[in-house]
């Protein structure tokens, strides 16, 4: 069988499964109470530990798809983006503005990164 | 060049893609005329069945997709995939609300499974 | 560490990441300026451009997620892809319709290839 790890697993779903050398994970703000700014640079600290977790770091994202479900948003994701992803690392990215599952999130990361 | 293995080929898509150690697929209803609770446990019937033609089973989920085009059918899902995922094997996955292709779909499933 | 290449890496992102064993890439067309036809045309040239240049080719899609904000565009979508993908090669693909970053693109692609 496959040398399949999981983080974090509950009933729903896991924080990150790893196989393959490499690392998957998906991530909301772990609270969607604050600013959108605050959502924002919460969720870079939670990728920056979840890659940690898995024994990855944030010079070894492979793809991000980001959902922002308010375009407004956009530009001030992009800034804070630019100033967080380490200059020649950065991953191929897709953004879209899907309405996510919970009504009070302002960004969702579906997350693949090199091990 | 690369073990690349098809299911399932038709013009347009291929039913699964494997390359190495993980299979890849996308599943929505055989049935869409049914109802919201007749697709999802469709759904996941198909993805069994899936699985196990690529030569994997429901423990080897690494990422799940969830698209909703109906918001209102998520507590439904999630119910239903709650008691449907093995316990201690649950993948990450990304629950959002985009319009699908077809107008009469419940659900559409992106996934990832190690083989 | 991973053996991790990224082609044409700005700030924001790469054009494309490979690792192993399979390229990871986002495209939206050079022109939004275009009709939806010429936009569809010209995504697929950039699809198989970008596929040469990490070393693979149209024969070797595995999965490719479909952007379609419009859904009036999905027949045409549809036919110029059918007439493109080799017989034989078609990968497993979702089709949504969600809301794009850049108001003027009618199709982006989200597609993993192998090598």
């Amino acid at each position: 069988m496959s040398n399949l790890i999981r983080y974090g697993v509950t009933k729903r779903w896991s924080d990150a499964v790893v196989v393959g050398g490499l690392g998957y994970f998906v991530e909301v703000p772990d609270h969607p109470e604050g600013s959108p700014r605050d959502q924002i640079e919460e969720i870079f600290r939670q990728v920056e530990a979840r890659l940690q977790q898995i024994g990855s770091d944030l010079t070894q994202l492979v793809q991000v798809l980001v959902y922002l479900p308010f375009p407004e948003d956009l530009p001030l994701f992009n800034e804070l983006w630019d100033a967080w992803i380490p200059m020649g690392h950065a991953p191929c990215r897709a953004c879209t503005h899907p309405q996510l599952a919970a009504p009070g999130y302002r960004v969702e990361l579906v997350i693949t990164a090199a091990i």
